[in-house]
């Protein structure tokens, strides 16, 4: 069976990273949590969504292996990346009865990633957990550097920790599963992290866009294997995102997407639909400071049509309100908003200030309201 | 002014903690938060007796040091360490409008100091802290080592962080207005630390008890420092504590201790209280199976009651239901409860466990009803 391991050991924290990606990974979760946490007991955290496909079957793996499993499950969508899920996964991990040497495991989409990853991180001052990411957003990009986190009043991701998962177990054949939409979402993120720092795998979409929209297995495969070597290479060097350090990078188009996430209060647009815009304006700004040539910018916008992306700011949107949005955003600090640009695809600058008026002239060319 | 001054490098995670002992400390808040975090903004999170005798001055001597800060007051009380609060902290962070460069400075009991380095560790995944513990457990125990926690369902401390703060600052002089009972309370976890790591600092406490009772200055200065000085020792090369690491010495006499409070639930018995009663238990079991002599036993036991500690379980408690709360204690793991013995002041062995026959008879000895 095709297959792609990496193991990450983080300088700065000294922590080890075992990272497989494969075609039916799934049925070897037991194997892969004995050998990456050694745990005795587990609570396998998911949504009722992946729980109804694929719970049974990893409990079942688990106890296979002689791990004592429990099935914990929280709503699906973003609203359960909240203080009262956490607690309830508190609650259970006590009834459960897990100790310091026991493990979770968080199988689901980046919502249940950073929901049981964060509950993982404070569960007795940190437990081990192995990340199954199963949607394409988590497979591709969240699963990958420890990043987790809940949302609480003021805005997305405020309240979380890094803690690296002892594993992550991708398996490409559970994205053949997903609707439509979210799968074409999730693709956003492979295109931010090619044009911010992988020319390479930019390129690899644009050529098998058509063998990755039809979900062949194998595209499957070489876009989340490249996606994640990707990710991996930048994440080491910089564990905890440090001001300059290299990591920025990958916030990519997310300045206005979190903006529009927060006007738009996370039903209109997914989160991937909002970083396609976010990246169309990102790339506006790049080409009238950073020197980005038209002839790239236009290679951003194609691929994004191509995989069903939108890239004008919706109608109705106002100038002045996403401003303020984006100026509430938690990536600033004392002097103001830092942006991700691009010279050319595959490079990102370090984030710098842009004055407001360039910032709603590009917000205004990208279709929102005066 | 005498002060004493440390800076521990922790070797696990590479972080750096400085430490400053000084009487008439608080008056140098300004300086020591802006030298050991470089922040421009601050939080300054406090329960409200705390906050009624040094927050003001606090919050001035920031401002002079030209950093923006704001008061943020917690009730006082072991029920302050909820989520609850820690949401709440969490919400006027955002609304103080806390970047990742900017800080909290935690001043207060243990209390303060667990659930406002717990908001810093997980407030945009870590943002740096200063403590300024302002009671006896605090400062001889709780402010060193990074530990920080909330009390969830199911018991104390079961969710929280290794989060060093940047800076620990102690004044002894803030000991001098502390309630007798609680004063008194808090020297259990020196007599602790003497017992299980640093046979001079016990010594030191039994000749000059009564300077300490009298709080006398510079009985305060010295005692503090000792404490500190041993608890870094320890801290320093086992930061996360691990299953057989240094840093469990330190749970000499809590485990009975928590049962206490869990079945007492918080009320009747302060921390150090049950400490005191937990370590006559463990220096029981610590004569039958760990070759502890008779006369250290009894140096223990007079010590404790020389600074005004209980020793006996209070009648009523019934060695089943303390014998259950000792068993969901969360310092166990798949074997059962681990206890940490002392052969001979100022050591302590690597936790064990013991037979359930055995520990029931060291409760009834200490007074626990058949």
């Amino acid at each position: 069976v095709p297959s792609f391991d990496l193991a990450l050991r983080y300088p700065a924290s000294g922590t080890l990273c075992r990272i497989r990606v494969a075609r039916g990974g799934l049925s070897g979760l037991g194997p892969w949590t004995k050998r990456t946490t050694g745990a005795h007991r587990v609570a396998v955290v998911s949504d009722h969504h992946v729980s109804a496909l694929f719970g049974e079957s990893a409990v079942r793996g688990l106890r296979r292996s002689g791990i004592d499993a429990a099935l914990v499950t929280v709503p699906a969508g973003e609203r359960t990346k909240s203080v009262l899920h956490l607690e309830r996964l508190w609650r259970q991990f006590s009834e459960i009865g897990l100790v310091r040497s026991d493990a979770i495991v968080a199988m689901g989409g980046g919502v249940v990633g950073d929901l049981a990853g964060f509950a993982a991180a404070t569960w007795l001052r940190g437990v081990p957990w192995v990340n199954v990411p199963t949607s394409v957003v988590a497979q591709v990009d969240s699963a990958i550097g420890g990043k987790t986190a809940i949302d609480v009043a003021g805005g997305k991701n405020l309240a979380g920790s890094f803690h690296q998962p002892a594993g992550v177990l991708i398996d490409p054949d559970a994205l053949v599963t997903l609707p439509d939409r979210e799968f074409r979402a999730g693709l956003a993120e492979v295109v931010k992290t090619g044009m911010a720092v992988d020319a390479g795998l930019f390129r690899w979409l644009e050529r098998h866009a058509g063998h990755v929209l039809a979900r062949e297995p194998d595209a499957l495969l070489e876009i989340v294997r490249r996606a994640v070597r990707a990710k991996s290479r930048v994440v080491i060097g910089d564990e905890r995102e440090r001001e300059a350090g290299g990591r920025t990078a990958l916030n990519f188009g997310h300045t206005v997407g979190h903006g529009l996430e927060s006007v738009f209060g996370l039903r209109r647009l997914r989160h991937g639909e909002a970083v396609a815009i976010g990246m169309h304006v990102a790339a506006i700004l790049s080409a009238s400071v950073a020197g980005l040539p038209l002839a790239e910018q236009e290679r951003l916008d194609a691929l994004l049509e191509r995989l069903g992306l939108p890239i004008a700011i919706p109608p109705g949107v106002r100038v002045a309100v996403l401003g303020a949005a984006i100026r509430r955003d938690k990536k600033r600090d004392r002097s103001g908003t830092r942006w991700v640009l691009t010279p050319r695809v595959g490079h990102a600058s370090v984030p710098r200030l842009i004055s407001g008026r360039r910032v709603r002239a590009a917000l205004c060319e990208a279709g929102a309201w005066a």
